[in-house]
């Protein structure tokens, strides 16, 4: 189907990951209000699926240190959600080596949850596609994640996507961590995965950051009019590590499609997300963000900058320039 | 040429327009100091063109309302660039209606501009084509900036630029006076540009705003691998109008063409923007020019809205639906 903005990609799924990107600012300590709200504005707003957060071992992160969300445990999430008899379908992310899948991620039947994320690096591949192997078993629908893909170079993303097109795994994600990559490479990237994706009857999605003000164009670049990623990784107001993320209100504004509603959400940032800047929480679009992004360098170097509250651009220049190359 | 990225195209002209659209949101009111220093940071990073401001008519704006910048006295200039012996030139914006072109726009022998823009709506294109010939029998290069396209009918659209063609006039721009276009717009009316210009040996330019966050992807989708605009309209860490434009630190790094460089641009941020920001300068992507751009409205609506202190984002969007439609 050919997209051209009056028409609309009918089966497109957009996936509010503002709980567990934005986690990753905040060390996932959102109140039971802001989750509640952040709910029943997705719901409104027509969004297909809501990320709650990660599924962490307790063993690796402490509860002291991180919040509810980092864990996801099914009680903090029928709090929320009761038994989500609705429409909207809810996932959590589970990183490789970080989680204890096996013990932690109940069977379907006795979740909530509906969709398990795998985040993996290239070099795990193997395990993560033991995790799919895994959560398939218990019921879920899955994604695989391969983050970092900027860094990979292009025999091992084409042999990782060949071992994950043989697997279980429903949906294959490109991620493009650092916020490195331009519309064209997202393009190219996207035919690669799609020749898989078509191969082995997958789908793909996009997970896009923003250091370069990119992650809504690349967003809809991967989309490829239609015929590409149809699984939509966004946050409200871009809430998430470092630049944050595509902007779930612009992406349903593009979209076109009367299921989905940005109003539900401005009354959410109106009432959650300015109050959380007010407070200092900090993320999205900065100068040091894009200088790791164009850099292809991993955000913690901007993020430990800004924290520092560190304004010399052009000395940060070229100490990424020293650590980086 | 087909742009991918390690190849560079060798035909592209970046233009610096701070001190112009930049003028839009502080009154033309840049020091002395400022623009000297804009001047040497954009001769270091190699850029080919730098947009001294406006050439308006006294009649119609004051002198005590507005900084020289939105005059652009030839003594004014020079007190700047001297004689401007370097390979960057120089342009102004004459908007029709604005000026008094035929006594205020001295012959090019006598001045340091090298290029005068004409910025028309379509209304008034052939008063922008009396400007243009004007300018050019003063032995100027020129441009025409077609503005508002996104609320111009296709069949005028069409007419004008078939006018254009037949003018004397050396590029043709695509401009989105209000933010609201997406790639694949810009793409379509690039080719649509591009046919006029391949018939009638013009070029292309592309002005962005970035209420969606879409102006630099939009300048890279207009560029068309090679084969669309070549003249691009930037501005020093977005300065403009509302939202702002395409940043012209990420449009440089992006082209990897060696002649350009950023690292002169941070050094500009850092000493002379971040303090316009400490002064409460306003402008760059938000959430009132993401819903003015989505609704194809003049961004004064998010401008008077921000300027107010208001952050009643819902009551906000209702508005625009009652202004606009």
């Amino acid at each position: 189907m050919n997209h051209n903005l009056v028409s609309f990609v009918p089966n497109l799924r957009v996936l509010d990951c503002t709980l567990r990107d934005g986690g990753l600012v905040n060390d996932s300590f959102f109140s039971d209000e802001f989750a509640r709200a952040l709910y029943e504005a997705n719901l409104k707003s027509g969004v297909d699926y809501m990320e709650m957060g990660y599924k962490c071992s307790k063993k690796i992160f402490s509860t002291d240190r991180y919040g509810k969300w980092k864990f996801c445990d099914e009680d903090d999430l029928r709090a929320i959600v009761g038994d989500n008899k609705t429409g909207m379908k809810l996932s959590v992310m589970a990183d490789v080596g970080r989680c204890d899948y096996e013990q932690d991620i109940l069977p379907r039947s006795e979740s909530v949850i509906d969709m398990i994320r795998v985040a993996t690096y290239v070099n795990a591949i193997p395990t993560a596609i033991d995790m799919i192997q895994d959560a398939k078993k218990k019921g879920y629908e899955t994604t695989v994640n391969i983050m970092a893909v900027s860094k990979v170079n292009g025999e091992d993303l084409k042999n990782s996507l060949e071992l994950l097109g043989q697997s279980d795994v429903d949906v294959i994600y490109l991620v493009d961590s650092f916020g490195s990559f331009y519309p064209e490479q997202i393009q190219r990237l996207t035919d690669q995965y799609m020749e898989v994706a078509v191969r082995y009857n997958k789908k793909i999605g996009i997970h896009a950051h923003n250091n370069q003000q990119l992650a809504f164009a690349n967003t809809i670049e991967a989309m490829n009019k239609g015929c590409g990623a149809t699984y939509l990784d966004a946050t409200v107001n871009g809430l998430g590590r470092g630049a944050g993320n595509c902007h779930l209100e612009s992406l349903l504004s593009f979209l076109r499609n009367p299921k989905y509603k940005t109003i539900p959400l401005l009354r959410f940032i109106e009432q959650y997300i300015l109050p959380l800047k007010a407070e200092g929480l900090k993320w999205g679009y900065d100068i040091p963000y894009m200088l790791t992004g164009e850099l292809n360098a991993h955000p913690s170097f901007a993020i430990k900058f800004i924290k520092e509250g560190r304004l010399d651009y052009y000395n940060f220049f070229h100490e990424l320039l020293d650590d980086t190359f």
